[in-house]
C-alpha cells in the first residue's frame, strides 16, 4: 500500500492529524464545500445507522416513540425562553429570504428544538391521560462554530437524536433523566467499546435552560475528556413559557415536568479515537458495516477457481448466522494490499484462504485489534466466528476501560493538580461548589469540571482551590 | 364519540377539509409555527419509518448504500448547471447570517441534493473500480411554498429520500433508473396499496437537468393526479459541470453517466386520500404502527379481570407472530368510544373480546377497511390473523385498482376531452409530442400531461389537439 493511501503520521506523534487521516483515508466522511460542514461516506452513516437502532430498541421499551419536527424555527418562538435563547443565539444560522422575498420573522435553523417541540406539546396535551409524553427525534442540530472544525467533534452541522418527555410530576421527570443516562451508557459501552463515567454537570456547565444536566464523560487517547451524551431535567422552566399544562384527576390545572435529551455522531469521533491505532480505524464488531472480510489467495488461474468456491461456502455459512460478511473478490489487486486496505477500514475479523489452507481444512483467522493471526479449522467456522466477534469486542472494551482507569487519579493539592493535568487525563479533585473556585481553576489550568460523578469517591474534604470545606467530589480535565 | 373528535364532514362532499381532518384528527401530524411547515406525531412517523424500511431492504439488494448531506449548499455551487438552478432558485430559503455574521457566499437550504452530491462524488470517483457508485440520501428537501399549503402533499420542507448513482455506461445508468422505478412502484402497491401508472415525462414536465425523468403517477379519489415518485437519466449533463470523472480500463478519461430518484412522505398524503372514508383513516396493514387492537368489554369489576386476562393471553399469541398489537387497556372509557378512536385512527383489525365471547370461546373481529364484523374460533387466532391482515391488504389494493380502472378512458376528440375531464380521473389521449399543443391543452382545460405510459394503448392515430399524425398516448388529468 502507498504512503498516500495509507496513514502517514502515528497516533502518538500527531494525534490530531492522525484523527483526520483515519476519519478521510477510512472513508466515513469528507469536508462539504462549506466550512465546518461534512458529508457522511456509507461506512460512515451505517455506524450512525447501527447507533440508531440500538438506542431505538431501548427507547421503544421505554415507551419512547419517533417523530418529526421541521428545521425552521421563527426568531420570536426561539426568543421565548430568555436563557437558552442567549445560549443559542450566537451560534444559530439565520434565514431571511426565500426566493427574493424577505422573511419577517426571521427562521433560525433548529440549534435544539425544545422551542419547537414545546409548543407542539402545550397543543396536544389537554389531561394526565396525555401523560407520559415520550417522543424522540433523529434529524441533525445546526449550530455555526467560528472555532477550529474537525469532523464528527464539532460541526456546524451534526446529526443526532434528541428526545423531549413530559410528565406529570417531578419524580417522574427525574427517573426518566436517570433511565435515559443509563440507556445512554448501556448502549456506548456496549455497542462502540467505550466506558464512560457519569454524573452532573456543574450549574455553570449546565444546559441552557435546565434545572440540572446529567452526562456522562469519556476520555480520550490524547488526556481530553469528551462529552459523550446529556439527559437534562428541566422542571418547569421550558413548561411556564410554553404553557404545557395538564388537568390532573382532580381537573386542576398544573404545569408539566419535563426532561430532554441528546447524543450526536460524536459518539462516532470518540469511537475512532479510542480504538483506532497507526495502522487506520479499528472498529467493534457490534457496529462495523463488515464484521467479516473473506480475502481469497491465490497465484494461479486453478487455484483461483477453488480458493474463491470455498469462500463463498464460508460466506454463505456467516450469512445465516447473521454475520456481515463480504468476500474481497477485486481481481488484480494482491492479498497484501487487500488486508492493508480492511485493516485501514478497521473490519474487525479477516479471513485469509489460500490453497494450502484448503489442503489442511483450515483457514487463517486475523483479529485487527490486537493484530494477531490464528488457524481456525474450516468446520469450525460456523460455531466460532461469532463467539470470536464477542470476545473482540469485549477486549476492545477491557482495553479501553483500562486506559481510563490508568489515566484517572485522586488530587486534593493544587500545585499537584496543575502538575498532574499536564500528563492529561482525569482528575478526582474536591471542590467547595463555589463557582469563583471553578472559574479560576478553569483561567489558570484550562481544565473544567466535567461531571461530578454519582459515585463520590471521597467526602468531606478541602476544596482543591480555596481549601472551604469540601464534600463534592469532581472530575476536572481539559476537555474538547 | 364527539363531533368534535370525529370527522365532521364527508368525503364526497368537501374532500380537501376531510383530508386536512383526517391527518390532524388521526394525529398523524400537526401544523408547525411556521406556515408550510408540519410537524409528523408518533403515528405518522411511524409510516414514514416503514416505508423507510421496505425500501432500504430494496436498495440494500440493489447494492445501494446510505449516506449523509448537509442541509446547507453555497449558492455558487447551487449555480453551475444553470437550467436546474433556475428551476430551483425562486423557492430556495437563503442563510445569509451565522449569529450576527454576514455570509459571503449565501447558503441555500437544500431543494435537492444533485449539486452538492456530484460536487463530492468528482472527488471519491477517480477510475471505473470506484463505479457504479449508488448511494441514497434520506433527509429533507427545502422548498419555499407560495401556493396553498397541504400536509403530507405541499409542504415547504418534506421527509423523501434522494438517490444518486454514477455509471461508466448510458446503457447501464438507463437501467438503473428503471430498476429503481421498479422499486418504488413494488413498493407503494405492495405496502401502500396504491396502485400507479409508470412511464415518462414530457419534455415539459421533466427533472430540471434530467436527460428525461421516469415517473409513477396515481389517481385519488376527487379525480385528481398525484406524482408518486421519480426517476431522473441525467445524462452527462451534471457530470461536465461538476467533473464526474472516471479512468476507463484502458486509461482513458470519460465523463460518467448518472441518475437520480426520489420519493417523498407525499406517499403518506396519497395513502390518506386513496383508503380514507367518513369515519377516518383506514390504513394498509402492513405499514399501520398498531396492526391490531384488542379492546375489552366489561361493565363488572368480576369480569374486568377475566376479560382483560383473556386479552392479555392474545396479545401474547400475536407478538409471538411479529404482529404489531395493542390492547386498549384505558379505563373510564366506553367501548363504543374506543371503537370510533381506533377507527378514526385507522387500525386496519379490531378484536373484540367480552365475558359472553369467552363463554362461547370466541372473539369479534371487526375489519376496518370494509367495515364487516365476524366471529373467530380463539383457537384459530393464531392460525389465522395475519390471513386475515393478507386479505385486507389485497382487498384494499383491489378497490383502489378498480377506482383507477373505472376513472381511466381514451378519447380522442378535444371536445369530449374537455368534457371528460370536468369528471376527473386519467384521459388516454394521442398527442403529436408538440410542446406547443400540450401548453394550450393545459392553458385551456388544466389539464397536465401527467404521464407517458411505457405500455401505450393505442397509435398511429391524431394529436387530440391539433389533428396531426401521433404515435403518442400520453394520460392527461389535473393535478396536485
Amino acid at each position: 500500500m502507498s504512503k498516500e493511501i495509507g496513514i502517514t503520521v502515528t497516533k502518538n506523534d500527531d494525534f490530531s492529524e492522525w484523527y483526520t487521516q483515519v476519519v478521510l483515508k477510512a472513508e466515513l466522511a469528507d469536508y462539504a464545500p462549506v466550512k465546518g460542514l461534512i458529508v457522511l461516506r456509507p461506512d460512515g452513516y451505517s455506524i450512525w445507522e447501527s447507533i440508531r437502532s440500538a438506542l431505538d430498541e431501548k427507547f421503544r421499551k421505554e415507551g419512547i416513540r419517533n417523530g418529526f419536527l421541521p428545521v425552521l424555527i421563527p426568531e420570536s418562538l426561539l426568543g421565548k425562553e430568555k436563557k437558552h435563547f442567549a445560549g443559542f443565539n450566537p451560534e444559530a444560522f439565520w434565514v431571511t429570504h426565500s426566493g427574493n422575498n424577505e422573511i419577517g420573522d426571521r427562521l433560525a435553523l433548529r440549534p435544539t428544538s425544545e422551542t419547537l417541540a414545546y409548543s407542539m406539546y402545550s397543543k396536544w396535551i389537554k389531561s394526565w391521560r396525555d401523560l407520559p409524553l415520550k417522543i424522540n427525534f433523529w434529524n441533525t442540530a445546526l449550530r455555526a462554530e467560528i472555532k477550529a472544525t474537525k469532523p464528527f467533534l464539532r460541526n456546524s452541522e451534526f446529526l443526532w437524536q434528541e428526545g423531549h418527555t413530559v410528565h406529570t410530576t417531578p419524580k417522574e421527570a427525574e427517573e426518566e433523566v436517570m433511565k435515559i443516562l443509563d440507556i445512554y451508557k448501556k448502549t456506548v459501552e456496549e455497542e462502540l467499546a467505550i466506558p464512560v463515567i457519569t454524573g452532573k454537570k456543574s450549574e455553570k456547565e449546565k444546559f441552557v435552560g435546565a434545572v440540572y444536566t446529567t452526562t456522562m464523560e469519556s476520555l480520550m487517547p490524547d488526556g481530553k475528556a469528551l462529552q459523550m451524551g446529556t439527559s437534562h431535567f428541566l422542571g418547569q422552566n421550558f413548561a411556564k413559557p410554553f404553557d404545557v399544562k395538564f388537568s390532573d384527576k382532580d381537573n386542576v390545572e398544573n404545569y408539566a415536568w419535563q426532561t430532554s435529551w441528546g447524543v450526536s455522531w460524536r459518539l462516532i469521533g470518540a469511537m475512532i479515537m479510542v480504538h483506532g491505532d497507526n495502522k487506520g480505524l479499528v472498529l467493534p464488531p457490534k457496529v462495523s458495516p463488515i464484521q467479516v472480510v473473506i480475502v481469497p489467495i491465490y497465484y494461479s488461474e486453478a487455484d483461483a477457481k477453488k480458493v474463491i468456491e470455498k469462500a463463498n461456502e464460508i460466506e454463505k455459512i456467516l450469512l445465516d448466522k447473521k454475520i456481515r460478511v463480504h468476500v474481497d473478490r477485486r481481481s488484480e489487486l494482491t492479498p497484501g494490499f487487500k488486508f492493508h486496505d480492511w485493516e485501514l477500514k478497521g473490519i474487525p475479523l479477516r479471513i485469509e484462504i489460500g490453497p494450502k489452507d484448503i489442503a489442511k481444512q483450515k483457514v487463517v483467522i486475523a483479529t485487527r485489534h490486537n493484530q494477531e493471526k490464528t488457524d481456525l479449522a474450516i468446520d469450525k467456522i460456523d460455531g466460532e466466528i461469532n463467539v470470536i466477534l464477542e470476545k473482540i469486542q469485549n477486549e476492545m472494551f477491557d482495553a479501553a476501560k483500562k486506559m481510563l482507569q490508568e489515566r484517572s487519579r485522586s488530587v486534593d493539592d493544587y500545585e499537584k493538580f496543575k502538575e498532574e493535568l499536564e500528563k492529561g487525563g482525569f482528575l478526582y479533585a474536591p471542590w467547595c461548589g463555589d463557582e469563583n473556585c471553578e472559574e479560576k481553576i478553569k483561567e489558570e489550568t484550562g481544565a473544567e469540571i466535567r461531571v461530578i460523578p454519582f459515585e463520590e469517591k471521597n467526602q468531606n474534604t478541602k476544596c482543591v482551590y480555596c481549601g472551604k470545606s469540601s464534600s463534592i467530589t469532581s472530575i476536572f480535565a481539559r476537555g474538547y
